[in-house]
């Protein structure tokens, strides 16, 4: 049996939460980062708040083990005396969707190779994909991350924009784009690089620059040229 | 019954002559562009040639109907002077990995109402996500593309450079790379954007650009500017 205290009730939180419910040999409890006067105790107190509050709450926590959920923060950015650790599940949380934690890799990084076995333990109760990171690391992931989900998305945004100024369904471009999101599972995405930038397509380029506005044509030309380049 | 000519042996012609072998009702020949002094006759002839060997390939066919496959060509730059039609298939073909063409969406453009049916039939033998698409809306369909398919695979691309600069294997994000794929399918782009940028985590932008390089640094600015702006 092990005993996990979760802090937060955002996405994070709660998506955790649901999941260590359905699990056997883990006693899960949640309170809100709002109500931390009285604390219970617990093997793994996980501290899901946004990154500029992790060292506020945690500075009052007094558990004998304390970890945070952050990508982007270190390991040390945790203020509480007893021991530190991370809890960093590399997936997108989306309000109101189920997450497949089965799926989700687990980040995890420890002071002792005793609570890493826990942390372990705990994330081999969700999943089986369990790494460890540490901090340098995953800050870059973080950042990795940053590139491969919320730019894409914002290429998407672009791509939908565009079909609703030609009256054309998005969704036209579905497939599209599950092909290339699951390509690179197969091929390095250096080999899986299609299209005019990659071949030069100069006459192509042009023609698409002249139907985009000032601010995509930067865009467009930023990513033709890095393309290009190999960068 | 059916009979297709296919000219041209790139990724689109050795795919496009695959799936329809499988069809029934379809008769399919294929011949290289290298080859068209003796052209045999066909109900519809597609010529899948790179873009810029469309007039000159078209130029030399006296058969019937004629399309070409192109996302990038207006139905006009077909220089036969029989009846001119377009059947741009909107997925990325890929050399030894097989196309999942029941997914496929095709794009049909043709100047006739009977020849638009004679697409249909083609189209409706392999797959189901058939659309009617002009020659100024397939121009933007294949800008939208680039965006979600060739500058995403360059998110990707940066993500597994910064994977390997750390010493963190590129899998550890295909996990988030489906999710984030299979999130615009429910919610718009717009719905879907999280990240740093969106929520001006002025510190988290401020780090992780001190862990690029120059040229990465200018795309991180550009795409985060873009995204906060709501571009």
């Amino acid at each position: 049996m092990m005993s996990v205290l979760i802090i937060g009730s955002g996405n994070v939180g709660m998506h955790l939460y649901s999941a260590l419910l359905e699990t056997k040999n883990i006693i899960v409890t949640q309170i809100s980062s709002r109500n931390i006067s009285k604390v219970p105790n617990a093997d793994v107190t996980i501290i899901a708040v946004s990154d500029n509050a992790i060292a506020e709450v945690s500075a009052k926590i007094t558990n004998s083990f304390v970890v945070h959920t952050s990508g982007a923060c270190a390991i040390n950015e945790l203020q509480n005396n007893s021991s530190k650790g991370v809890f960093y599940m590399l997936q997108t949380f989306t309000k109101d969707k189920k997450v497949a934690f089965s799926e989700v890799p687990f980040c995890l990084e420890a002071e002792t190779t005793e609570n890493y076995k826990l942390l372990k333990k705990l994330a081999n109760s969700l999943g089986e994909n369990i790494y460890p990171i540490n901090s340098k690391q995953r800050k870059a992931l973080h950042l990795a991350a940053v590139f491969v989900n919320n730019f894409t998305n914002h290429m998407y945004k672009i791509g939908n924009d565009i079909c609703e100024n030609n009256q054309i369904p998005f969704n036209i471009l579905h497939p599209l784009i599950k092909e290339t999101s699951e390509k690179i599972t197969t091929l390095t995405p250096r080999k899986a690089q299609t299209g005019p930038a990659i071949r030069k397509d100069s006459n192509t380029i042009k023609e698409h620059l002249s139907l985009l506005n000032n601010k995509e044509q930067e865009i467009y030309k930023l990513l033709t040229k890095s393309i290009q380049n190999g960068n």
